[in-house]
């Protein structure tokens, strides 16, 4: 998108937040979340609302129009790239809004697609500096957007259980056990992927995240389904929800269109007794949210849904495993293909890029990819969530280091893979940082931990080795990964940033992948997902239990990047361990396969080091 | 104290809880925090209400009193020991209340006990379940104790330059300056120890904390100090303060009785212009903090005070180098005269801390100690608070692993060490033990990190090599340590907890003590306190710069204890170096002193280890 667009969007948006059309009276500044109205991380072109103002395509980041100013904040990951869009970051958009603001400003926002908390904040930061938060109903990127697209509504698909190992029955039954526990008579599900697990469906909505466009509600003895009515006919879909014939009562589905989720949500909450409680993520819209009478609300951080969720069951780890098995075929070819190719100066990031994909289409139960490949040569590599373009394409050499983060939907699982590899020979500099990012690799993929022990507490270990030499990576080191679901998903993770994680536990997923960047130079990234799983250690203080980590990622670590004499022996024990795993594991599908260039490019990089 | 006490003390409380005379309504419980009008960790005898009415003699923990129960909740720490008090732990205090309350209660609290952040999650949880938090102006313990004691009023001792390395005038003007950075026109001091480093003087009206009772309010022209004027009168005294001939009026002190506080802070409320600020800790009283109008409240976690004070200036580092040296000698001398001594069976724990604090008492500047002597003789030692009392005294022998958390005040600054050591021979799994907690000590003492790093991220080094063998213990790993003031102060740490700790500073003082404790049977801890220092790595990423840290006490590790197998090359290294530094600086003091066993005995423990 070029400036010069978003100069007169920019414009017309102005002339919008002074239209009394709109609100009473006019606003002097309006916030343009990235989100949409279900907090999603990648969201449909429709709701691409801050991109379509601001130009940046960044996944994450909000933007803030005033009379005067415009500016967008951006998580760190984005650093480098923001620094060539609207503006820098330092103050919170609270304190940038507070300074740049006339007395007693009105300040917009679409209650949809702010989520509760954050409107909490935001309006207590304004109400304090004699400002207000106003919620603008009628969308005003919408209002200058002439040619937004439609939401979609695409094909649902149903999942059975030698796929999801439970029935959606018994996933309601399940919750609505956690809210007899805890005294609660409704359940508002908000987030896309919540509502697919619940109900064993999957969408192709948003792109890259098999999920569709809903919302439910839950009580005791009703389930309420918002969505697109039309996807609904297809007698699959309707034998799989039970919608015509329904077994018990309580495990009836009454369907609503997607809209009417907030008329639906007020007639319930109208016919609330005294003492009913309703749970809703406070992560949920501002506007839906809000039609929960405060005395009736119960705001969570996490549902019981994404608790659930994210500990896989056994035919789930299955289907993991198998996923990730050929997973590792498809980035093993590409390997022993690049390896040719390179010489030939013909592969470029973007066309390594197609080439994963088109491999990783020939697997069994492939959908699609789970997040854009990051396919970086050189100094693009310090990009840290960088994304060819054509005006950033560069020719993989035998000169630069090669980093490539990518992943796949199968029907059967996600993946999330990030390698970091030399066609030539890489400098000492390089080998010194790759060998430090593989040792905070290892030492949270192969670290001891009780049981209750959260996330965070392990960030650490992943950088003491860059730390040591006075290195650091700006990201957190892991992310919760989904089961044919969201690439991204809480509520564990590993990071420094303390958020309220839940403590990991056994069957849980999640990625490691601890890094270095130089900028102008080169970016390095090791990442497996990684299954949590109990362990017995000699001792077992307090009969608390322990848990390690089991790497369901099975592709070759790059040997000749590695110094291996900075490695201990417990390191390169890990190394031949794992890579030994690769061989074995993934090995017997390349021959199963026929992919025989494959193979023998897995056996010649799975040789121990000494 | 006995339990039948206690019953009777209960039922007069639950009288009081009904008598009118001190509210309109009867309340249905009571809240007995363990903290005085400060806040403060260490209380004086006249308010130490909790552990009139519980018997409990913990340092934390809060007694709640209904018609019908009485409850009591203590932190990780005095987990062992509270399970012979009133009851145990588990749910919070709020849901435990409204578990066992009838309809629309009235709970009761002293607001001048329990700290304004506590006042509002207590009351906002209580309301939320039909029942109010009331604010009992009259104390209800001291109306059940007749022979309470009165409110210390000790002499106070002026600290000269030597001592702090700023004047009190100079620190003013810097509390203005960061007043001015943040547009705050009044600060009020209420944390003991605070008040004490900003006017340079020290008091004992707190065992083992040198500080006196006051409150201060600065505003950027005027400075208040509330304290029993009576202290004031010594010539020495008001020449320091420049009570009769001040240099410049904003720099005058103007005194008031310490009681007088509430008044003068809602004389100076009632003045406030519709825009000024008060800036007062968010952990200050209930009491004070609601004098202040909600419009012109900052609350802040950590004041400015708190935060100055946490990074020591050259003249504190020395200081705390000399009391370190001043101490160890102490303890060199303690542990050559317990191997002479131990084998005749006529040292106890009792008799071993006052050993002890004898020979501190002998070095210079001392003062007193800096907190009860934790003197423990095997199942002793796995109570992690533990103090000898004259019913649980054991004798230390030959056979049982002895463990002494000791430390001192001296005018120069303040100690704070933990040994474990063996007189006989260790059985191979307190060996094991010992060398994994000493793992941690090491991992944490050398750790290297970036600038900006807040302790907590530091915690999990301390832990890993007990995890690795499924041990833990459930304590924090550091606390700040004051320059001749609170052994515990804030606001920086290294813990599990992610309370919102400050990022560590060169000049800041922590310790670093892990631990296992083996029920029953023994207790290992090692502590030395750190100083942070900036240190300088192979690489400098984005200049951020680099910490670690520098240990300031100087007592030899008993290398009899560790499995030195388990050591990697690096931790013996760092043993050798510590031990090396040990006999040099601390044999040089103990040669200076004459003081020959000890040196023998520093000589010999202190050999290399292979």
């Amino acid at each position: 998108m070029s400036p010069k667009l978003t100069g007169e969007i920019l414009r017309q948006l102005r002339q919008a937040m002074r239209n009394c059309k709109y609100f009473s009276e006019p606003i002097q500044a309006y916030i343009i979340p990235s989100g949409d109205a279900h907090q999603s991380e990648y969201i449909a072109p429709c709701d691409c609302r801050r991109e379509y103002i601001s130009g940046f395509n960044g996944s994450a980041g909000t933007a803030i129009v005033t009379e005067q100013h415009a500016a967008m904040w951006t998580d760190g990951r984005y650093f480098l790239q923001a620094n060539h869009c609207l503006c820098n970051e330092t103050p919170s958009q609270e304190d940038w809004l507070i300074s740049v603001l006339p007395e007693n400003s009105k300040v917009g926002v679409d209650p949809w697609i702010i989520a509760a908390d954050q409107w909490k904040n935001m309006s207590k930061a304004l109400i304090s500096a004699g400002h207000c938060l106003v919620a603008v109903q009628h969308n005003l990127i919408d209002v200058v957007w002439p040619d937004r697209p439609e939401r979609p509504s695409t094909q649902l698909r149903t999942l059975g259980l030698e796929y999801t190992g439970t029935s959606w029955q018994d996933k309601v039954t399940m919750l609505r056990a956690k809210m007899t526990e805890r005294k609660i008579g409704w359940f508002v599900a908000t987030a896309l992927d919540e509502i697919a697990w619940l109900f064993n469906l999957r969408g192709a909505d948003i792109e890259y995240n098999p999920v569709f466009f809903a919302y439910a509600i839950v009580g005791m003895n009703t389930i309420r389904l918002f969505v697109d009515l039309k996807r609904l006919s297809h007698p699959v879909l309707r034998d799989h929800l039970q919608l015509d014939a329904p077994i018990k009562p309580e495990l009836s589905i009454q369907t609503f269109p997607y809209e009417s989720v907030y008329t639906e949500l007020q007639a319930i909450c109208a016919a609330l007794g005294p003492k009913d409680k309703v749970w809703i993520c406070d992560k949920a819209s501002c506007a839906l949210t809000q039609v929960i009478p405060k005395a009736h609300r119960t705001p969570i951080p996490y549902t019981p849904l994404c608790l659930a969720k994210a500990v896989k069951n056994a035919t789930e780890i299955q289907g993991m495993k198998m996923a990730h098995i050929k997973d590792a075929v498809a980035l093993c070819e590409l390997f022993a293909w690049l390896e040719k190719e390179i010489p030939k100066s013909t592969v470029t990031e973007i066309s390594a890029a197609d080439k994963a994909e088109e491999l990783r289409s020939q697997q069994k139960d492939f959908v699609g990819l789970s997040f854009p490949t990051i396919s970086s040569v050189g100094p693009n590599g310090a990009i840290i969530h960088y994304r060819p373009l054509p005006e950033t394409n560069r020719t993989l050499t035998l000169n630069e280091v090669y980093l490539i983060d990518s992943g796949a939907q199968y029907v059967d699982g996600t993946t999330d893979v990030t390698r970091t590899v030399h066609f030539g020979t890489p400098t000492a500099f390089e080998k010194e940082c790759f060998t430090y990012v593989l040792k905070g690799h290892i030492a949270v993929s192969a670290a001891v931990f009780p049981n209750g022990t959260k996330g965070h507490l392990l960030d650490s270990f992943a950088r003491a080795a860059l730390w040591e030499s006075g290195l650091d990576y700006l990201h957190g080191t892991g992310h919760g990964v989904g089961c044919f679901l969201n690439v991204h998903e809480g509520p564990c993770g590993i990071s420094y940033k303390t958020f309220a994680d839940e403590p990991l536990e056994a069957g849980m997923i999640v990625s490691d992948e601890p890094g270095y960047y130089e900028d102008g130079s080169f970016g390095i990234r090791l990442e497996n997902v990684v299954l949590v799983i109990p362990t017995k250690p000699k001792y077992n203080y307090r009969n608390r239990g322990s848990l390690t980590f089991e790497p369901l990622t099975l592709v070759p670590i790059q040997v000749k990047m590695m110094n291996t004499e900075l490695l201990t022996k417990k390191e390169r024990d890990w190394v031949n361990d794992y890579h030994r795993k690769c061989r074995e594991v993934v090995g017997a599908e390349l021959e199963r396969q026929g992919r025989k260039e494959a193979l023998e490019w897995l056996i010649r990089e799975t040789q121990p080091i000494v």
